[in-house]
């Protein structure tokens, strides 16, 4: 049984067949968010500890960290990127207890967020792009990590699901040349839009059960991508995630401030027997109810958590919180 | 690939694999709902009326019809059921298009209504015990209908799937003895509550995979079951059905006034390939919405049908209604 596992100093978390869908928190990402760039580049951290807490309380077992700026002062990543990754990898882990992700394409980067992280963080990733195999497979191998494998190549991205299944795996190929063990490895096959092409879900839900099945890997998506371009995006994605789920999908980089995706993915969990005696569904269905009564559901998830780790004593004042 | 074909005096409805999934309405029957049961007894349609066509506006392809009533004055559904079944369908079909299902453990209802019936109704159901697989079979082969059939036998509703399967085949050759075809069966594998047994979403989910593998049949369930005795239910059946579909479970008996569900749905239908360029979701779009500014589902769901059925140039008026 595949079992991909990801540490923080304190807490271990198990992406795998027999788990809980694993929730990876993408917010911490400057990407597309200008005014966390401008935040960043004036060293306000403000916003990444916000998306930290906010984000595990909503439920992320994983936070995704990306330190993608480019500064008006300086706009090479090379330079600018590590230091920065260095920094909110120190500031997330002293925040949060669970594992982080260290997510960049500058390989300067990933070495300052391996060298400060603590336990076991996954390496956000590797392509089947020849270059890219052999700038970052000699890093995981070396900090024995666990990494994201996306299935393009420097042929680009194929719209062939075929296609996209043989660079998986030749990534895992590769990988086993280095020592790294397929279940180290998590597959992302690319979702694309369903909207631009009316095949992306099927071939999704089909490229998870071969790479399940026949090379054993654990799988992630950008599960938002599915929805792009189309109206009622929520709606697509939390239909999208139970069915991934069911063929397979065992994480996902998203946003978990969501109560809609959230509730997808937790009665999904309970359906595939993944939530011992429907207990996460059932402490999850008075966040629902908070949020029902007005509350946000950060904040909801938030006062939530704070009861549990109070005890059963203070159920009475999250109910009326 | 298996194609059940139902018909009303000027519908065809089909149920397959390549087919949007099935949503046959539930709502028309008095079980369980004694100022229903107290209207029919009192010779009171308005309910059924309005069931019949919020039903059909807000998405149901099939609608189920059961007349089981215990009346206070005649507590013999023998007596009662045929007259009021033959009713009830002449009603319903004088009012909406869409193809019906005649649902009664009552043989001499089935053949009311089947005598009443225009077109190639569903007959709901038979199970595989012995003595309902001869009173209800020859009906089926004699009027040329479809059947539901419910996967237990003599022995009860067993809780081993592989068992309900063996249930479900046997039922599928005695079918055959009468000239029955595979394609004209529609199995319930029973959808027990999750709540009650944990595997019993992945059980499920396996058998509709071996029961349209193996054999080849369309699928259906009761699809709330799943959720009977937990919080939040329509949480969990908006992940149940996307869930199942994926699995490829090909239609549901349900409450489609049900904005949750249906949305879960017509995700999945687009996700699985099953909605051409998305027209149906960026239709439904609206209807959700209409819903968010205030309206209910079953009203939302009416006015985007009479604006369709009166062409474009109506659109403004949907939008502001």
């Amino acid at each position: 049984m595949t079992r991909t596992v990801l540490e923080s100093a304190s807490k271990t978390v198990t992406i795998g067949f027999d788990e809980p869908f694993c929730v990876i928190g993408e917010r911490i990402n400057p990407t597309g968010r200008k005014k966390l760039a401008a935040e960043l580049e004036a060293g306000d951290f403000s916003t990444v500890q916000k998306d930290a807490l906010e984000q595990v309380a909503c439920g992320a077992a994983v936070l995704d960290v990306n330190a993608g700026v480019v500064y008006n002062s300086n706009p090479d990543p090379n330079v600018t990127e590590p230091p920065l990754m260095r920094q909110m990898i120190e500031l997330v882990q002293g925040l949060v207890e669970v594992p982080l992700c260290i997510d960049s394409s500058v390989p300067g980067a990933l070495q300052a967020g391996l060298e400060a992280a603590k336990g076991r963080p996954l390496v956000n990733s590797v392509t089947g792009e020849d270059e890219r195999l052999d700038l970052v497979l000699p890093l995981v191998a070396k900090y024995n990590v666990p990494v994201v494998a996306i299935s393009n190549d420097d042929t680009g991205i194929s719209e062939d699901p075929d296609v996209r299944f043989e660079v998986a795996r030749r990534i895992v190929q590769r990988a086993a040349d280095f020592g790294i063990p397929a279940h180290d490895i998590v597959v992302d096959p690319l979702v694309m839009p369903v909207g631009a092409m009316a095949t992306a879900g099927r071939q999704v839900f089909a490229l998870v059960r071969r790479l399940r099945d026949e090379l054993g890997v654990n799988t992630t998506c950008g599960a938002s991508n599915i929805s792009f371009g189309l109206p009622h995006r929520h709606g697509i994605n939390a239909a999208f995630l139970p069915m991934a789920i069911g063929a397979g999908m065992t994480s996902a980089i998203m946003n978990p401030v969501r109560l809609v995706e959230m509730e997808a993915i937790r009665a999904a969990n309970m359906l595939m027997d993944h939530d011992a005696n429907g207990g996460d569904w059932i402490r999850f269905s008075r966040v629902i109810e908070a949020v029902e009564q007005g509350q946000s559901f950060a904040e909801a998830s938030k006062t939530a958590m704070a009861s549990a780790a109070g005890g059963g004593r203070r159920g009475g004042r999250r109910a009326r919180g």
